[in-house]
């Protein structure tokens, strides 16, 4: 097998090749270096690296293997972590030309789990400043690109993320998503990124109570983002909102019949945007559900008024993280986030509140529609990857955007509902660009919707599909 | 036995002598119904009687019961419900002269679940205007008097259960603590208060996010809290913010050795205004949790930011809560709720995020309080039961209150961290008006926090005390 094959097998077999000794982490870090090298100038996914450390702990892990000490479920698989989530001593840009040499002193809550399971920091990933916009460029290290045509968009936030995957740069990976940035980047890269249930991954943040925001995992196959789960997820007692489940059960197998189980077939949310080419793409896979055993059902779930709770919750957010930003480096900040925070400053305290309550309201709506079905399927996206040269669509399917967000809707309305959602690779459009399917599940069923994902991705195997850049 | 003593035995102790057939669901409502009728008019506490209908529940219950049907662990039990919790069928003004015809269709969830458990709705008991401050006063009822000194108030929001369970006229009572309205009125009746863990008892409002409200049980001893907490508390899949922990707990044993748990002694929080009878009062029982064998030492935790954030989040759930009335019924509301919601009206979202992100330091803190002492103890109030000619008082040991909820501090400033807490009989002031000690435990611990209350309670006693209203 050549070096680089290796590197794209997957995570949970890869960990299983350390453990073994099939493969040294040293051996395992220097192939996913060798990597990096040959094909990140080609998608500048890999914005910061620390080869040096990232090997020096390495062959840490190799010396702890051999004398015997307790071996991580992650012992020596490189990781690539997000440049929004803050590693301790390792530059953290958050894409900003304010944040240019920011060192964190502390690793993030994700960071700190990732390393403890034995996971080792190999690099830092590419986001939009700030993480906002589902387009992965900024004004320090420009675009990444997209590793299926370069020419294209790898989506985003954590769009560094998706691409160090689907490129094997690396086996595992921590991202982030507000408004689909686990997602998005997932589909465009044809990978897997799942967006947990709020609280299941604690991030010690200072909105815990209302926050949209949630870390997570993303990886190239559906039981690399469970055992990155695994890990990652767990009660955290700084974090008032976090799930108290036992993180074990990510680690179960994930085979279960399908028989009987009722699948609702999203299309656009009963009238969305939405380009022609993505609807056909996904329709064509609508069998592998009934040849799975499930039952599936043309169904809409009423969300009309999640855009413009995601539109309130989310400028509230972005007024409290980056109001002093606004006052002490406007200059320094892209249009589309300076109108962001502007939003959220103009809100009143009873817009938030109104938002709230209308974000349970459609909380119970969908109850009430999983009450009726087991899962909810539809797109991640409402357009294939578009040009890297601009900065969202205009328009989608003829239908103008007014925001740079409006045509994430298919991420967005799905996280003001507070479900867990996974996007999985689910073919391609005739011009070879990837294209996701999101499924979604009720609350706290983040194992039910891995195995679903996992039955799919069994029946397809988009995943083995390998971008042309790395030929 | 007289009548009225029945009416004196703990809930725990009557759903045991009608589930073993020693009085029959309809004899224990008859002799509630004869306690209110003796006792009420000199206190007010009990404002919608439904004594026909509980009649008639109480001999379907006693048919279910002859004819072999399984029995919930309330069965047979009177109830009385604050008036600000919604009850189907059954009158529900919240204290505002705008609601005073408002009959709900539907049972608010902690009502339905007490009725589910055999509870017998009996009758609605005071609450001051929308519950705003702890005074329970109104313009539709006028007000709740103290039954250990009628010229005094009995506090409030959950004012009428708490008097209502000091007299017997129910064994067990649902109410709601905001900033104290569980805990302030158990503490000035001499009864038991226990507000949950937020989202302990879960309630479909609007705001479950960030909402401080939680409803909660009040009864004469802590095992009756105990017992009602079981059939109040458990997972609500419509509440996205519910604990999900099995509510069978609550009926465990309370029995447990206290040798070397170490509980922080809080006077004031650090400086807080408090009238020295209180302090007095408490100080005198300090030696009874040595006396169990735990580790008592001096400790306040720094909860300086609190009262701001208290006061912003409040305001924000007036200002959602009652905008309308505002609009609508402006002469019909008092000024301390015009206050309030004209406060709320006039902040930001930006406001808002500020409260939130300073209530999750100051919970941060907290946690790292528990990790040193096990308990909090406290006062509940900072002043005795005052007279109720006034709407709440403007000095407190020489300090001057800005707003009309200051006071409240020592459980407000506890709500803020979202800890369970609960109030427990401690004694009485030299004039002979009862004073509550307020325990407060980890984030989740209620049922740690029983136990500690039950063991005060076995060692003290002061529960057995009887107000001279019903002599």
């Amino acid at each position: 097998m050549p070096d680089s094959d290796i590197c794209f097998i997957p995570a949970t077999e890869q960990a299983r090749m350390v453990r073994n000794g099939d493969i040294s982490a040293v051996e395992l870090m220097g192939v996913h270096l060798d990597q990096i090298e040959r094909v990140n100038p080609a998608v500048n996914a890999v914005v910061t690296l620390v080869a040096d450390e990232a090997l020096a702990v390495a062959a840490e892990a190799d010396r702890a293997q051999a004398s015997g000490g307790e071996l991580g479920p992650l012992h020596g698989l490189p990781a690539g972590i997000k440049d929004l989530v803050a590693t301790a001593g390792i530059r953290t840009t958050m894409g900003s030309p304010i944040y240019t040499d920011n060192v964190p002193d502390a690793d993030a809550d994700i960071v700190t789990r990732m390393k403890s399971a034995g996971a080792i920091v190999l690099g830092k990933t590419n986001t939009p400043e700030f993480g906002a916009g589902s387009q992965t460029f900024n004004q320090v290290f420009g675009a990444t690109l997209n590793p299926y045509d370069t020419s294209r968009t790898c989506g985003g936030s954590s769009g560094g993320s998706g691409v160090g995957l689907a490129c094997g740069m690396f086996p595992t990976t921590v991202g982030t998503d507000l408004g689909g940035s686990l997602r998005n980047p997932a589909a465009w890269s044809n990978v897997v990124g799942l967006r947990p249930s709020p609280g299941r991954v604690p991030s010690a943040g200072a909105l815990p109570w209302t926050s949209m925001s949630t870390a997570g995992p993303m990886g190239r196959t559906v039981a690399d983002v469970a055992l990155m789960l695994s890990v990652q997820a767990g009660p955290d007692p700084l974090v008032p909102s976090s799930l108290q489940d036992d993180p074990a059960r990510f680690s179960d197998s994930l085979g279960r019949d399908f028989t009987g189980v009722r699948i609702a077939w999203s299309r656009d949310l009963g009238g969305r945007p939405i380009e022609p080419v993505q609807t056909e793409v996904l329709d064509a896979q609508r069998h592998v559900f009934e040849g799975i055993g499930c039952i599936v059902v043309d169904a809409e779930p009423d969300l009309s008024e999640s855009d413009s709770v995601f539109q309130v919750l989310r400028a509230y957010s972005f007024a409290h993280g980056q109001e002093q930003n606004l006052i002490n480096h406007r200059d320094q900040l892209k249009d589309t986030v300076i109108w962001n925070v502007e939003e959220g400053l103009a809100l009143s305290a009873l817009d938030v509140a109104k938002a709230e309550e209308m974000r349970t309201e459609l909380f119970g709506r969908m109850i009430a529609f999983f009450d009726e079905y087991d899962f909810l399927a539809l797109p991640v996206t409402s357009v294939p990857p578009f040009s890297v040269d601009i900065p969202y669509p205009i328009v989608v399917n003829g239908v103008k955007m007014e925001t740079y967000i409006d045509w994430m809707w298919p991420c967005a309305d799905i996280t003001v509902i507070a479900c867990p959602a996974i996007s999985v690779p689910a073919g391609f459009t005739p011009d070879g660009l990837p294209v996701g399917l999101q499924l979604v599940s009720a609350p706290r069923t983040d194992f039910e919707l891995l195995q679903l994902a996992h039955a799919f991705e069994g029946a397809t195997e988009f995943w083995k599909q390998r971008p042309g850049v790395v030929e």
